[in-house]
C-alpha cells in the first residue's frame, strides 16, 4: 500500500511498446510507465523548484509527472512535496486544480479557512477560489496537483 | 504517508467557505475536500460498478472523485479498485489516460506488454493504445485514473 511495498525490479520509462493496434494513427506519442523509487523521486523526472526565488514559497520542489513529455492529454499531472515549515504562494487563479497528498500531511488554506488534508483527500480548488497550501509539520508534505493544459497565470495575494 | 496515519477529527465534504476573494465572480462551485477513509473510501462517493455487468471485466469498483459533482475541470479524476484475480476490459479510445496505482499491485497490459505497477508510478496510456489492468495479486489493487472531462466511449478488443 505504500513505497516499502515496492519490490519490482527497475522498469525504465518509455519502455513500452509502440502501438500495436493496426487502427492507431501514425504519429501519436507512445504510452509510458514513470517508476516511483524511493524518496518520492520519478525515474526521468527532474525535481525543480517550485517557481523563480520569491518571498511569497518557500520550500517546494516540482515533478512534471505528465505534461512536457509530447502528451496530447487536455491535464497535466505534477507531483509538489513542500519541506518541514514550508509554503506555496497564496494565490488564484480561473483554472480549478485538485490536489490529492501522498506523502505526509499538510494543511489546504482556502479563503480563510484552514483544512488539514493527509493522504488520499481530494481537494478540490474551485475558479478564483484564494489558496495556499503549508507544511507545518516535521516531515515532508507531498501531493499530486493535476490542473487544464491550457490554463491561466496564478496572480500572489498579498 | 499512509491511510494509517489519517488520524485528523473528521471534516465533511463540502464544508469550504463561498470564495473570499471579491473578484470571485458570482455562481462559481465552490472548493471542497473528499475525506479519505479507512479501505479506500471517500466520504460522500459512492462506489458503483466499473460498467455494467459483462463477460469482460470482472471485480472492479469505480469511485468518481472529480467530475460529477458540478466542478468546470475538463479532466475527471476516479479511483478504481480491482479485486485480486479480477481485470478491466482489454480496450481502446482515442483519449488518453492517465494512471497512478495507490494501493497493492497490479498489471498494466499495454498492447501484448505486461509492465508490473505498483505505489506512485504513473502510467500514460496514450490515444489509441490498447490497454487493460489486472489484479493477479491476492490484496485489492486500486489506482487514481485521470481522463479528459471531454472523451470517446472505449471499444471493447476480443
Amino acid at each position: 500500500m505504500g513505497p516499502a511495498d515496492h519490490t519490482e525490479p527497475p522498469l525504465s520509462a518509455c519502455e513500452l511498446p509502440a502501438p500495436t493496434d493496426a487502427s492507431a494513427p501514425p504519429g501519436t506519442s507512445g504510452s509510458k510507465v514513470l517508476r516511483f523509487r524511493d524518496g518520492f523521486q520519478w525515474e526521468g523526472v527532474v525535481p525543480r523548484a517550485y517557481k523563480d526565488p520569491a518571498a511569497h514559497w518557500r520550500g517546494i520542489a516540482r515533478h512534471v509527472l505528465v505534461g512536457e513529455g509530447g502528451e496530447s492529454a487536455p491535464f497535466h499531472v505534477r507531483y509538489f512535496e513542500i519541506e518541514p515549515r514550508g509554503h506555496s504562494t497564496r494565490e488564484v487563479h480561473e483554472h480549478e486544480h485538485v490536489v490529492i497528498p501522498i506523502r505526509g500531511r499538510g494543511v489546504a488554506r482556502v479563503g480563510d479557512r484552514d483544512v488539514p488534508i493527509g493522504f488520499g483527500d481530494v481537494v478540490y480548488i474551485a475558479p478564483n477560489d484564494v489558496h495556499q497550501f503549508l507544511n507545518r509539520s516535521e516531515e515532508p508534505f507531498g501531493f499530486l496537483c493535476i490542473v487544464p493544459a491550457s490554463r491561466d497565470r496564478p496572480r500572489p495575494i498579498g
